[in-house]
């Protein structure tokens, strides 16, 4: 190349001087190479004459502008979203949510797209060039002497070869996949466990952790199941014209397992529905987004020794079966190692004068989670959830008050974004994808293996969770998680991964008619459900549901004391107490400035490091009276009212009271001493217990405290 | 392809079963497909040997692991330095900014890089294939039979076709020059533009335009001549070993021409450095910006019909002037267009009741205005500027006050980690970059003409706009300017921008160390600086300079009281008072909530229209009392000090009044009521002069009250 040849570009480089082809090429993900290739073309075609060059530079010109316009297309379907929200929030419109707006707002486009634009011919120059034995990862190809580099984008199944040179607006918008996974789901799934409110979640957290592992892999498994015998009727109509193996069926059971009742929980969080409810929906969703991701790969990684798929094979069930534990405890330890280094380090460093040095630094280390899994072999989606948890937990307690909203912020704006997107680009993507495989007879199978795989997910567990739940999980709750399993982002983003096949093009499809169905008909349904439901609603989420709770109650039946104690010691079980003593006792102080300090908590031959380890404000305020902090207390609060129910009951509010005094704690943070002495003046007579909230769950006290209580 | 072998594609997919591709590419841009393209290698290739689909695996893996480490490399030093930068806000330390700090780091990391690792051998299996005439931007390669779809990178010089499969992660770390630009930049340039301090920056907006555009043109003529010089003697003494051409030499004048004093300002902002000062050097440094991107590809536009690019062409030069024109007012117009929409439609809806919708539509239409402007031909990097300038002056009025908080926090983050990250990127790029041309004359040249271009540019400017500026720029000042020109993140983008030709290479070497130099010498020598020329510190940037300022007046001479009343008429020229009557009467009243309404500053026979457009906030207030306003309260009460300046200096304290009060205004913003009262009772003798200010400017008083006011 000889120098001074930029100078020569002529005007089209001045023209199209700062074409955004990164961040097009972030979001298109394919083809946009043609303006830099171009480009750098033009700049290298000296010898050739000039009118070809001219027409090199038109086209990439003409290339770059219709990447603008595409993704200015999604800019003003999301604008527009934004717009209909509002007037639809204004109205009190509670039949459509927002995502499904946007789904809708894209079909239409993608209408338009798809009927209404003219078949231009591609940009794109083919050349077929033959090799011999395997495809590379990058060639260097010689024109007359030059050598440009070139990258392998992808297989193009033969059908399609002819196609390439398609319709450019309807390729433009059709997004690498990976966008979904790597730039899209991160902040959703980050928000999720940021956003976590961690009380109920923890609260019911046995029941969580049942639905989402247990709930996922039954349903996985019947699911699949299911679309094999639909799959085999399907070969013997003669509706199949390829291969579907079990697998291929597992497969579908695994991304169609992930729930995301988002529009239930937009619905719950504006009626204040039910908080146990919404913990229960909430967590379950996040953590079996998880499990979905990790499944699927597990089942793809599930390759029986010979070239039979259908047989069973013990090390590959094995080896699949270690796959999914090994990535998931990978991951999850990746994103808590990750948020615990986060929470010391703004612990330790008194970065909280500077809050935009300590969001950035959240947001870093946030971020680098992702990195560091996928970089360890991990799954980054799942490590930015535990990770989001985690700082959650501890970290955010560190921050200044002012980065505990900008964080929050930050991630509920990226979040609200990347979803709508997401759901946009799945209305979009009915009718501008170009390998939709739709077969009646899969779809219909699809939507009754879903309804019974929710229905075989959710009854069961729910009888067996309710032999050991204080608060049993009343019928209504029961059908209203039925109802709610709606399909999102996640089975989207896992569908569209690999559609490569012919069974992967069927299970796009299906997966996005699933989406739209659940979404639209379940998100209108919310409401009218709710009420015909009697699930109650106008709840203050920071308050607890009151001890005689109706809907709890009244299915509950009338237990006598000593089995409603026998109850709660079940309730808190032992993993439960062994978790929250330890994290009360040791993570919190080490990790936060609250809970006791270490040097009690800790025995005393490892003072030293107990006294570096306590920050200065715990011995100000040993009652940890931070806002955080209150989601504990009141759990505390509550599992000692559980735990002092035939006492407590005798003068009514104590329980309350407990509860209330923590959250006035936790809004008003600064006045602290003014906190203990109202409570030292005014509460005299139950200061002896409130004393004793706070030994409640230290290890040694685990067996003497349930005896102590009926007394 | 058939289908279910993605269930055969063994356990490495499951081990890197999402990997962060995209997220990589967005930042790497360039080798990230490797991943990808073997990926689905692996799933084509079934017919290969199994050994060869595992190695090739095992490379996709290894590439991909190699990707997120090095990313992680960088979130590892964003982190680093915000700890240190911590460590030194901490400790009060100030010769070391942040952006210096990111350097520093990078650089070490850099040589860790180039020394510390072993050339690995690259991933990337090349094959030559040799084509006829032309490189293509798409290839179909047949690979036994099956098809694969390559994209062109881009040319690789003919030295470096060997060296193409060399250490790894030193091609990793070295990313697409276009992310600079496309996701980097704009962040940066939309927050200066939405962090302008408007009330300052009117006041000086005819300096400070004068400044970004003469200033930026005679700098880039003075380098660029004086760079040919350079190159002159250096072809004479042999120490040229390519081409390099005048119009090489004016691109580096007009890429070296972008002053980026962000080291200098956190240093002005933290001591409270005089706000006009600020004022000066940031609007400057904000436009020229803008000024040297269009400029610089003005000059690429510059060519002439023959070949020999020595000669002057006036038909060419012609052009490229209208290039630059067009460029910049088409940019112009697309940012202030749709700051313009999204301030009409954050007023006429009630968005502002939804805060996380109203930060979403706000992002959106300002990124938007990037895509936009490049789908027109135009600049988005320029449009996104004036959109942040429009954004911040009207549509912040209309938003929510935690809009208001959310959005400015959004881009304060985004800009702090963008520019931080390009600063550790220079560092980095310095040992890790391979096609650095080092050469000591023309660097030693550079300096010396930064030099005497900076210096021909403020000196004589300074001097013409002293001629009509009352509040004169003291030496001091000219001094401070001359001292403050760095160079930054601009000047490196444009450098990486194109790095094809030899002599572009030795101009982005030169550029890198013209920024480090400056970035630490400049950075580090701000504070002595200020004391040593007698620039007040510790000014409350929202007050208003006190009349009697020494640094003004001792530099300033006595000049007589009509000299004076003469100086301020020029100083509130036509041109601005026509704009500011017409933003006031018309502008605000239109796109905010706030001005005058509508109806008494149209004329009657409009007035339905004016009645639609006038939000019925006005009516209530028609002092504007809002936040944002106060910034004109106060150019106006300003004004009036100056106008009634001879009057004023009797009573005193009138001028300084008007603008606390209005400061109190903008502070309390609900209290309107209440300091109608306060001026009704406490300040009634100045109660004619205030309403007096209100009526400064209308247009038919424009030439009655300059005569009025010395009586």
């Amino acid at each position: 190349m000889e120098p001074g040849d930029a100078a020569r570009l002529g005007p089209g480089w001045a023209a199209r001087a700062l074409p955004p082809r990164l961040l097009l090429m972030l979001l298109l993900g394919r083809g946009l190479r043609g303006a830099a290739a171009a480009s750098s073309y033009g700049a290298a075609a000296e010898d050739s004459s000039a009118m070809e060059e001219l027409a090199t530079e038109k086209e990439a010109e003409e290339s770059h502008r219709q990447d603008s316009v595409s993704l200015l297309t999604f800019i003003l379907l999301l604008t527009l979203t934004i717009l209909t929200i509002w007037l639809f929030k204004h109205r009190r419109v509670r039949f459509l949510h927002e995502t499904g707006l946007a789904m809708i707002y894209g079909l239409i486009v993608g209408v338009i797209l798809r009927y209404g634009t003219t078949a231009t011919s591609g940009h794109d120059k083919s050349l077929s060039c033959t090799q011999e034995d395997r495809a590379f990862s990058t060639l260097l190809v010689n024109v007359s002497g030059k050598f440009f580099e070139y990258t392998l984008k992808g297989e193009i199944s033969p059908g399609k070869v002819n196609s390439v040179e398609q319709n450019d607006m309807l390729r433009k918008v059709t997004f690498d996949p990976e966008v979904f996974f790597n730039i899209l789901l991160p902040p959703i799934i980050f928000h999720a466990g940021y956003s976590l409110k961690k009380r109920h979640f923890f609260r019911n957290l046995g029941s969580i952790l049942a639905y989402a592992f247990l709930g996922t892999a039954v349903s996985c498994f019947i699911i699949g199941n299911l679309m094999y015998g639909v799959v085999k009727l399907m070969k013997i109509v003669g509706q199949l014209s390829d291969k579907f193996y079990y697998t291929d069926c597992l497969f579908f059971g695994a991304i169609i397992s992930a729930t995301d009742p988002v529009t239930v929980l937009a619905i719950f969080n504006e009626l204040h529905a039910d908080v146990d409810l919404y913990a229960l929906l909430f967590g379950e969703s996040v953590l079996n987004d998880a499990v979905a991701i990790v499944l699927s790969s597990s089942i793809v990684a599930y390759q029986p020794a010979g070239l039979n798929t259908h047989a069973f094979d013990a090390a590959a069930f094995f080896k699949s079966v270690g796959i999914f534990l090994g990535i998931f405890s990978g991951s999850f330890t990746m994103g808590a190692v990750t948020g615990v280094v986060t929470a010391l380090v703004t612990k330790f460093t008194k970065l909280h004068c500077f809050p935009l040095l300590e969001t950035a630094l959240f947001f870093l280390m946030s971020w680098s989670t992702f990195l560091l899994a996928e970089a360890c072999g991990f799954t980054g989606v799942v490590a930015v959830l535990f990770c989001g948890i985690t700082q959650a937990h501890y970290t955010y307690n560190n921050l200044s008050v002012e980065s505990r909203s900008r964080t929050k912020q930050l991630f509920e704006v990226l979040h609200f974004l990347a979803e709508n997107f997401i759901f946009s680009y799945m209305g979009l993507a009915l009718f501008t994808f170009q390998k939709h495989v739709f077969s009646p007879v899969f779809i219909i199978g699809a939507f009754v293996a879903i309804f019974l795989g929710r229905a075989a997910h959710i009854y069961p567990l729910s009888f067996f969770l309710n032999l050991g739940r204080r608060h049993k999980i009343g019928w209504n709750f029961q059908h209203m998680m039925m109802f709610s399993g709606l399909r999102g982002a996640m089975a989207f983003a896992l569908a569209i991964r690999d559609t490569a096949s012919y069974a992967r093009q069927m299970m796009f499809t299906t997966t996005l008619l699933i989406v739209f169905f659940t979404v639209w008909i379940i998100g209108g349904g919310t409401t009218p459900m709710l009420s015909w439901l009697n699930i109650r609603v106008g709840v203050d989420p920071d308050q607890d549901p009151p001890p005689n709770n109706d809907s709890f109650q009244v299915l509950q039946g009338d237990g006598s004391d000593s089995a409603r104690g026998n109850r709660t010691k079940q309730e808190s079980a032992w993993l439960f107490r062994l978790w929250y003593s330890f994290d009360h006792n040791y993570l919190k102080p080490i990790l936060t400035h609250s809970g006791p300090p270490l040097t009690t908590t800790l025995p005393a031959w490892c003072g030293l490091l107990a006294q570096c380890l306590t920050s200065p404000q715990v011995y100000e305020n040993q009652e940890p009276l931070r806002e955080e902090d209150s989601d504990f207390i009141l759990t505390e609060g509550d599992l000692t009212l559980t735990f002092g129910d035939s006492t407590v009951t005798a003068n009514g509010s104590s329980g309350s009271h407990t509860a209330s005094m923590s959250l006035e704690g936790g809004r008003r943070m600064k006045s602290s001493s003014e906190e203990v002495l109202e409570r030292d003046l005014g509460m005299g007579d139950q200061k002896v217990s409130s004393r004793g909230t706070r030994l409640v769950f230290p290890l040694e006290d685990n067996v003497r405290l349930p005896a102590q209580s009926p007394e």
